[in-house]
């Protein structure tokens, strides 16, 4: 790396941030940490050129290197890649991480991050910090980082037994200098909690928007669309490549929700035809049947 | 009615307006004609006293009636109340209308609601003009009520071979002032739009909410809910009612968008399923297997 000494002296929490990855999630926590004075240099590390030069232009990223060897002196690295990568960023990574260095992630998955780590980082395993800022929007890449995006959100640590505190406390500082509240759960608990809040959502918004997109009346549809439906575009617009990984490396509690999800629809499903079964013999709309038939239905909303 | 002579001889397009519901989307409806200065005295029917009077409070109507006595010299009648009680009120205002009174509704399903104009509605029929203003906020009753809400959005009219040209004509004329864009469509056609666009996304944001809402530990997953999530539980938080109502009554088509929408669930499940599988015999993830196996499920996204 070119890295000069009067810098590397540098009085700052993070003198040195690797960032990989760069960006809306880490670039966003490069800008924090730099609008709240707490990082020296940022030597970016990423799989797009176009991306990593994008970063160095908006000011994200100092320099753009091609391998970790510049990891060896660096203060933190914050991984911010699509958790699919974790394994293979971690193996490369590990032969350069020098003594002091403390390694943390932002994926939106913990165990598998978890494992990847135990499998890979060998004796630096204790300066390996998990964690997930629990923030996004449905924009991604360099541009769409601002330094505000974790301000007053939640970021989950779920550090290991073996985690040394002072790496704890270094990436506590971090995300309480980019304005987060910081909660810390087990892997497990994380992953069964994102499943239910987080990636079944974007699951069934991916499955919406494709029901309609692949309509021979489309365009049709989505001209129709009005509040409802735009929120599942929007959702559904976030990057796929992100969510199907997230989705892959937390199936394990994301099918348990699917499977329970599907067996709501499928009451729905009966309870909808059976309104309608109802409705034929009557020959026509009972508001007070229709009231207790689709109480189950209808209802679900919790006052 | 206490209607004095001289607001009679308003030259004003829509003289007397009979507004039936003046929650969001009748009270709007009121307001945006009101601010453009076409209508004259607007006289309001509803089940909820308390609901009506602060209609008037807010100046959505002038004046409170009972029954549809008042209908005999309306120009309009709008029909704004949750579509399950379409048939009742129609079967009480046709013996009130007057020669010349035009009568709409702003139901989301259009196929019962003609169903009931038919059932209801004998010599008077030509004058009803089945509507759907696609528009809405997640809020409702007459405080959720503002005059801006139908502007640059769709409104969907429905005619029928026998609708008086001159009765869609006035229609026409008060979504305009509205600020509304006018579409035509067959009941058909509409129910099948809006069952894919508007009526499933938000069976499936009630079933989400419920799904997480019915949870030993629901506080703590509302308290990690981020974007995507929180998009779902604003959907679900439209009126229950209105929704039950929507759903049963455009059950037929929902029901096959919903069919559609449990084969594509069945599908994502059996390929993040399959996913864990693969990954177990390879016991690490690997993101080119990810990819292909995944790619049905997560590049579900049309670029």
């Amino acid at each position: 790396c070119d890295w000069s000494s009067d810098v590397c002296s540098s009085d700052l929490p993070i003198a040195k941030l690797v960032l990989v990855g760069a960006g809306l999630i880490g670039g966003s926590f490069a800008l924090a940490l730099r609008q709240a004075g707490m990082v020296g240099r940022i030597v970016g590390v990423g799989r797009s050129a176009a991306s990593m030069e994008e970063a160095v232009r908006l000011g994200i990223v100092d320099e753009i290197v091609r391998d970790f060897s510049c990891a060896s002196d660096a203060t933190l690295v914050m991984l911010a890649m699509p958790v699919g990568q974790t394994r293979s960023v971690l193996r490369a990574l590990a032969p350069h991480l020098g003594s002091g260095t403390v390694v943390t992630d932002a994926g939106s998955t913990k165990c598998d991050v978890v494992g990847a780590a135990r499998a890979e980082l060998g004796a630096a395993l204790p300066r390996f910090v998990p964690g997930h800022p629990v923030a996004g929007t449905e924009h991604s890449g360099p541009k769409a980082a601002f330094p505000e995006l974790y301000r007053g959100r939640r970021v989950v640590l779920t550090p290991l037994e073996q985690t040394d505190a002072a790496a704890v406390e270094l990436v506590r500082q971090a995300w309480g200098a980019c304005g987060a509240k910081i909660f810390e759960l087990t892997p497990e608990r994380h992953d069964q909690v994102l499943a239910t809040v987080s990636h079944l959502p974007h699951l069934l918004a991916f499955a919406l928007v494709d029901q309609v997109a692949t309509q021979s009346h489309a365009e049709q549809l989505f001209s129709f669309a009005a509040g409802g439906f735009r929120d599942f575009t929007r959702i559904a617009s976030s990057s796929p490549e992100m969510w199907r990984d997230i989705c892959v490396a937390n199936r394990a509690a994301l099918s348990q929700e699917l499977q329970r999800y599907r067996a709501l629809l499928d009451q729905l499903q009966q309870a909808l035809d059976a309104a309608d079964g109802a409705d034929r013999k009557s020959t026509r709309l009972n508001s007070s049947h229709s009231q207790q038939s689709s109480y189950a239905v209808f209802c679900l909303k919790k006052k």
